[in-house]
């Protein structure tokens, strides 16, 4: 089938729900990575049901066209990008909540669902969705990138929170990989193979999603450190000694004034972790002593504890504001952020070695981070007028990969490779890449699905 | 290559760590499943590291000869028996713990080291591995078959705890999954295909696996009911209100007769919950609160409490014997367990038709199970002269996997599929078994590796 064949009949197919106008190729060309040039795909479809997409995947294949799942746009590592054109495929209007079972704490969603959508729904439940990365992604889009955020260390990942998925395989078939049972042993982990493979191996279109009971009590605070390898070693003592916060943030000096730029909390501008606590009272109570402990005996600064609901979710506000304020700190900037992850031991040394790099540059950049998990993000902002800037960024990231791999750790925790972190994907899995490939050619055959993104065939 | 010269390689590469004597086959040709017949392999080998099987396994490949890994022999589907003959992979020399690094929670272990072994070595550090299946099963297999047991609604399953594995592929490649960080976006998760992939796509040779801090304060009890549903429903109350028992473990009334035939705990054989629920003190008080509350809610006939460690640890004793117990309670029995999961909504209805099928038959089964996770077994108790039995036995379990699909569960919640479960994992996953197979045929093209397990080829 010609490309011309296939659009032809996309175009009878699904009507005005086929478009070729620059405005909707534009938007679907981007994503939020701050430095990639936008990649516009030769058409959009928006499908509305998986049937539908089913019936375009093999005709796709047949043409050797390319198709990009498009959810919300949020990806940082250009995964939407349609770097060899072919169909963008915008799941939007697949966001109907199929299924909330609040005895069995699963919900069933298409992919289009955002999370925020998800969890205002279930808001008379006394059940939400956990996973927050941030941005009000689809849940489809953060199940394709493995998505996280400041609830990992409680709740755990995409990973945790996907029971099972219905996805379109690009040979037409639509297969739903799991049940609504909470554990299975029954054949391979197809589940998890698709989570995280960024649309590379077919369209996620529907999950089945683990919920959480909301805690009863909920408690949040600030905590100065002297230095970052305090603040980590508090985190380290803390988890050891069975401490489960919900949220345990690192901000370092320079990120935290970017936001306190942006926002009227009034907290010193000093290297800090942000800390919420939740669960039943005596819980919570025994949380916050064990994180104080450690936190005294790794000679915290001082603590400033949210007194209200309001003062704790204007903390929060403007941690999730992080990477906005480190733009609007340097209106017009380039960005480039890294997403290291590595075993928290060895986590204060890649922060410091990081920020000793990046200050010998004379760059700026702004760190935070996942704490609990080990993993941090370095924002970079760069002038658009002094392209060595990002040049400079680009090598300093690569040292820092080097040195996370060598520590143990991952290039990516929670972005994905998409585009952006591909050229350090055969660093860290060189063993892994051959095998990869075959499940990808195994799959994907013609190599239609999100091609150029997480490897190259 | 032919067999012979395998065989012949095999014998002069591994000397007396090559066996063809009749009793070290009888050994590796059988396991814990109660009524499949013997299949021994042709030889045994016992490497001593991932480079001896990275030699072995391209040569198997080319004389097309089975390659089946085994551990403790302690799988209950069947998963070790050479069914195809060949060479029967038996890891238990590959015993070492390789690291434990306590700051990042994390033990690196050989296949062949026991969950037993682990946690002696873990004894003075703090922490624990938490997955308990029962038998002291090497972490290899526990991996290779995704176990989990009854503190999974705490601490998850095998799926959970393992964060990368070292495996030799049939090419001879030797792959590191993932790393030492607690998350990762960084391509395919390769670590989750194969655990639970029942050695049919490579040897997993070591794992990274995640550990826990040791509770603070334990406490045990069980809780009478007047029926099943009663028991369950209590549990669905508590977790919906935030109760994270550690353990909360079901057993019918004959399971627990069965049970107190063999222990002195001194408890009624009722309708049981055994719970034990750890943390620091406020929230194991609060914790019992809620579940309290719930039990009462639901018309609890009694609670005992256990008032010391001795007491605790008999009544899990008890739990852990209920198999032994069941075989007990009819000395020479033939055994067929069920393994079905299902949504906890669903679990009462699946126990007490499953109960109801039992009894009309005439037949003798204990039924307990891992509530909070919806799982339970059926342990049939078949006379072995009265062929009739298992018969009639397998004729309900099958009644019994129909009911757990239609309820949107699966027919093995942490056993495995091996030989026991095949027939039934098309029906619960005909949709993705051709993806499995294409994944299958990608990693292990010679179809060498535990043939005959999960799917035929």
């Amino acid at each position: 089938m010609s490309r011309e064949a296939l659009f032809d009949w996309c175009r009878t197919r699904f009507g005005d729900r086929f478009g070729t106008g620059l405005s909707v190729r534009e938007h679907h060309g981007r994503d939020e990575s701050g430095h990639f040039p936008p990649a516009l795909p030769d058409a959009v479809i928006s499908p509305e049901t998986a049937a539908e997409i089913a019936e375009l995947l093999p005709r796709c294949a047949a043409a050797g066209c390319p198709v990009i799942p498009f959810g919300a746009g949020t990806s940082v590592e250009g995964q939407v990008l349609a770097v060899a054109g072919g169909i963008s495929l915008d799941l939007s209007r697949m966001d109907r909540i199929l299924d909330v079972a609040p005895d069995d704490m699963i919900a069933e969603v298409q992919a289009g669902v955002t999370r925020e959508a998800l969890n205002a729904h279930l808001r008379d439940t006394g059940l939400f969705f956990p996973v927050d990365p941030g941005a009000n992604a689809t849940l489809g889009g953060m199940a394709s990138t493995r998505a996280s955020g400041t609830t990992t260390i409680r709740y755990g990942t995409m990973r945790d929170a996907v029971m099972s998925v219905q996805a379109v395989l690009p040979d037409g078939s639509v297969v739903n990989t799991g049940t609504r049972a909470r554990k299975s042993a029954a054949g391979y982990d197809l589940t998890h193979l698709l989570v995280g493979s960024e649309g590379t191996l077919g369209v996620i279109t529907a999950l089945t999603l683990r919920l959480q009971p909301r805690p009863e009590v909920s408690r949040s605070y600030q905590v100065s450190f002297a230095d970052i390898g305090s603040a980590v070693q508090t985190v380290i003592e803390a988890l050891q000694c069975g401490a489960q916060p919900t949220r345990i943030e690192l901000m370092d000096a320079a990120q935290m004034q970017a936001c306190l730029a942006q926002s009227d909390v009034g907290l010193p501008a000093v290297p800090s972790l942000l800390i919420e606590v939740t669960g039943t009272p005596g819980q919570v109570t025994d949380q916050i002593a064990l994180l104080s402990q450690a936190a005294n005996d790794n000679g915290a600064v001082a603590e400033t504890r949210c007194d209200t609901p309001e003062q704790a979710a204007a903390i929060w506000r403007m941690r999730h504001g992080a990477a906005l304020a480190s733009r609007a700190s340097q209106p017009g900037c380039e960005t480039l952020s890294t997403d290291l992850c590595v075993p928290i031991s060895k986590l204060a040394r890649a922060i410091d070695e990081s920020r000793a790099w990046i200050d010998a540059a004379g760059l700026q950049a702004h760190i935070c981070g996942h704490v609990g998990d080990g993993n941090f993000h370095a924002m970079f902002l760069c002038d658009p007028d002094l392209p060595e800037q990002m040049e400079k960024a680009m090598e300093i990231h690569a040292r820092m990969v080097a040195l996370a791999l060598q520590l143990g750790g991952t290039c990516s925790g929670e972005h994905g490779i998409g585009l952006g972190k591909k050229r350090y994907l055969g660093d860290e899995h060189a063993d892994t890449l051959p095998a990869m490939r075959a499940v990808k050619a195994a799959l994907d055959p013609s190599g239609i699905m999100n091609p150029g993104k997480i490897f190259d065939i």
